[in-house]
């Protein structure tokens, strides 16, 4: 028993020492991340100083990703490849979250991660350095996107957003789904063409799998060209309509890629199955409108909470970030797709609770979800430049390669060109030519392209895919990023002083959308949600007093609109320009 | 081969849906947590609004944490324990980190988790909705715990500190090591017992095992009661004692509960072993003085850089919070003791890299860790409650329970009044008696105490230990810290105004510790590392003028002494006051 005891003894021990690697397991490779990431800053400062604007913080840690994939995936060839062996255990039931396994007489836990296609099994064996930079592909979708795009939604400037919604709309509906189509019958044709050629056996590419090219492909991403645009203080109404349409345009590519990657007809996947189709198109709108519901009503949810609890901003803010946070999970947790329900939920607080908080709040929330925007775009770049050498996997084709820049170009010109043709019928301040050559050039590709793209990296084809998706965003982001100043100089986009907010300009749309809406927020659901706006009593019919007086701020009584965020929201002169007929004005001349 | 593609067809779908579910895994769990975060900010508004002192937010997570775990434990009773079968795989090599598994013919990837002892295996295949709610222990050592303890670096009242540092080095480092020793010898007294009475076979129980448990009982956490004394505004040297002490001693214990855990005699470990307690010992002091090393040295790395970048804050506040994770990882890639580097880091930083920050980056930085820090204490304190019903493997031993209670509190006593006594020969201004009393009631245990304990929860002594470590937590979190107001009043301390801030004084300390130091620090590194300070040109001999210009920041000439952190550091006219005699005053005198 003396002996027995010291064995125990002796093996306790070195299980700590075990664990204690595992603990530590993550840390060099987070490291690298952390070096990769500080030199970003370092460089960006440098070019920030000296208005170097050819580079963009999204393409130098890009740069520095592709650099240390390089010097990893050199430095460590001869790494060791024990961990790979396949191990045969036909008793074990599939799909299991948690295994038991003992082994000689101690059982370990071990967590599933994920399924691995058969010819994909030597790739998984390769270096073990390698396999550690690669994350895991939820980290993308549940930890990484949902900051950058609430923060997107958050930083929507809603004055100008309301006045061009129809077009933001059209882009990001109609244009995402011509996107879609067009890169995928190209791709189709070229994918047809390989066939040919021999390079591809033809069942391993449906054109449900270019649809699916198709749809990941045409999420836009013009961080770069924005930041320089803010920079350099472009257009605000160029700004406003390719802000908005790439911040909408994600959504809608998301939920289109997942659409398409349930779509399942019963017979042949080759042929077209109307039942599936419509199938697909009801769970495109069901899950887009589902999460469009769940975020804003979360939202809804944080301006009454937040209506009352403006004395202590660490609560506020608390407050705020774990309910923006809930959103998102809740989605997930219902099925619909959280990122869409966390930028619903970024465009409701912006204009609802953030005229709640208290200005330290306000200051607050902004930089917290600045911050992390930052933070995260950067890792997401960095590990694109990363993942071109570290990804085990990658299937360079050039012929797809070649297809899928030319269907990317051509998909784009037939999303702004027609689209803003038929708006122009209908806008009163047209889009000028060269805004539509310049919203044609904004084309790129980011982020949720690339997260689309590596959710599924098992078969084949979609690992062409990701490749090819890769070189894209690499391309984009670099060349037309960095060609961004040149471009608006060649266009001669006018730029507008920063001291001069552009008060006089004329509405840019025939506004009936957006009347509707704006009255409605603006009689109703601002001075329930708010504490700016007329009071209810005023707005509601006569018979709904009682009800009006207690959805009613007292303070909204007292003082004359007053709406904290000038910034965002259309400001009084011009209000007053724009609805002089309308009916409410003599409500605030009564009350004022 | 057409039929085999369909099936294959039908199986990636399925594949699809299943990884859906694994995406969607974390969602359910993530948004109790939520629930329960927004409860404990919601409820907390509610007291601070009514000013209920006898509640703090940590108490307040905790109890809603307990009820929620309650819930969970009977409502989710009858859940499916399927997950738990434990496999057969002799021909399985065991330490590996991930295991390739063949199941009818598809393969699949699994992740290693933990080791579990045999007896614990049963306990492991209970409820899969408990399971769930089981963080990995090393999220509290990796994610949850850095912020909380950089953000007590960071806010360190420094000038205070550096006024007590001889008191609060006595109390962390000797009044741990004597409060681990009176733990670990009643316990083993109390283990004896239970042996004697049959409750416990004795070769479970080794000496080391007591002082195990001794040293992870000795970090305290008086973070309620801070919080009180902070709102209150009680005296700020008793504050500035006790929160030091906490600060330093959770360092002593993370890095003394290691040693002890890798004390290994070669001999029965029964026995004392001279060359293996020396070993620890060495450990112990290596470890701290490593991990003390990297935190300042990233910190001082942070501090130069700054120097230059304070045109940018969203660059500085990025770079300081990568460089700030990069201590800590750093440390834990080197296998020292992460936490303590980030404390360290955290101190340095608020010391030097403060001064160089721009007043924008300085809010930034503050409301960023305040924030984190909030989150992240009400996480743990929330699980701590979840856990005292949700973890599977609790040992209810009500003698040891009893025994834990009698030492902890004991051991306070050891701690606080003799040391207090051989500190008041020495100090100038003694430590009253109310002020002892109120010390040794701040003894409260929290985060630390519960993570470390948590670390190891395999063996039953490692379990008993962990069901008696959570329970004295949450007993002193909510007595004692309930209790803080009314105890202050019946000591009778005195609150300071909050617009009085106490500048006339008398010195703390005898103060030759702090005096070396901040002479040195004033001379030397202040000028290096920040823009205040006398210029170097003037403090360092004559013969080094040459590198004294090159290090000197071309604002040190102009102004005179700008420290900006009036807060922090000691002032301009008590410096005076204190130092009328050193040789560097007529220094100032020429430049001003």
């Amino acid at each position: 028993s003396h002996k027995g005891n010291e064995m125990e003894k002796l093996k306790k021990y070195v299980s700590v020492k075990d664990e204690d690697q595992f603990y530590h397991q993550g840390a060099v490779e987070l490291l690298v991340f952390n070096f990769l990431l500080i030199l970003t800053i370092l460089t960006i400062w440098l070019f920030k100083k000296h208005r170097f604007r050819f580079l963009h913080e999204t393409g130098g840690a890009m740069l520095y990703g592709l650099v240390m994939g390089l010097i990893i995936q050199y430095a460590a060839k001869a790494s060791d490849a024990e961990s790979g062996t396949v191990y045969e255990c036909e008793k074990l039931k599939s799909g299991q979250s948690t295994l038991f396994i003992n082994i000689t007489n101690q059982v370990y836990e071990y967590q599933y991660k994920r399924e691995i296609s058969h010819h994909n099994v030597n790739g998984h064996q390769g270096n073990a350095m390698l396999q550690k930079m690669t994350f895991d592909p939820s980290i993308f979708f549940n930890i990484l996107l949902p900051p950058i795009i609430f923060h997107a939604g958050y930083s929507l400037k809603k004055r100008h957003f309301f006045r061009n919604l129809g077009s933001i709309l059209t882009y990001a509906f109609l244009g995402t789904a011509i996107s879609c189509i067009i890169i995928a019958l190209i791709m189709y044709g070229f994918v047809k063409a390989m066939v040919h050629t021999g390079q591809l056996k033809e069942w391993d590419f449906h054109f449900t799998d270019c649809l699916f090219f198709g749809s990941l492909m045409s999420a836009t991403d013009p961080v770069t060209v924005l930041a320089i645009f803010h920079e350099l203080h472009v257009d605000i109404d160029l700004y406003t309509l390719l802000f908005g349409e790439s911040v909408l345009n994600d959504a809608v590519a998301i939920v289109l890629t997942y659409s398409i990657s349930i779509y399942s007809p019963k017979e042949n996947p080759n042929t077209f199955d109307a039942a599936a189709f419509f199938q697909s198109v009801g769970n495109f709108l069901g899950i887009f409108a589902g999460s469009f519901a769940m975020g804003s009503s979360y939202a809804i949810v944080t301006a009454l909470i937040s209506f009352t609890l403006c004395e202590f901003p660490m609560l506020e803010t608390g407050l705020f970030f774990l309910l923006s946070w809930s959103a998102f999970l809740s989605a997930e947790a219902a099925g619909l797709t959280g990122i869409v329900a966390v930028l619903f939920c970024g465009v409701t607080q912006a204009h609802y609770t953030y005229n709640n908080l208290s200005p330290d709040s306000k200051m607050r929330t902004k930089q917290l979800f600045e911050f992390m925007n930052f933070l995260a775009e950067n890792v997401i770049f960095c590990y694109m430049g990363l993942a071109l050498f570290t990804f085990q996997n990658h299937i360079f084709n050039p012929l797809f390669i070649f297809g899928a820049f030319v269907a990317v170009f051509v998909a784009r010109a037939c999303n702004i060109y027609p689209l803003t043709f038929l708006l122009n019928l209908g806008r009163k301040q047209k889009i000028a030519r060269n805004f539509q050559h310049m919203m044609m050039f904004s084309g790129l590709r980011g982020a949720i392209a690339f997260a689309l793209a590596i959710r599924d990296t098992e078969s084949q084809p979609k690992q062409m895919m990701f490749t090819t998706a890769l070189l894209i965003v690499l391309f984009t982001v670099w060349v037309f990023g960095g060609g961004t100043t040149p471009m608006l100089t060649w266009l001669q986009i006018r730029l507008v002083l920063a001291s001069n907010p552009d008060k006089n300009t004329t509405k840019a749309e025939s506004a009936w959308l957006f009347r509707i809406w704006y009255s409605f927020d603006h009689k109703y659901l601002k001075p329930i949600l708010t504490h700016a706006g007329p009071p209810l009593t005023t707005t509601l019919p006569e018979w709904c007093n009682p009800v009006a007086r207690l959805l009613t701020s007292p303070s909204a009584y007292g003082d004359q609109l007053k709406d904290d965020d000038t910034d965002y929201i259309i400001n009084n002169d011009e209000l007053t320009e724009n609805y002089e007929s309308s009916a409410h004005m003599p409500v605030w001349d009564r009350t004022a």
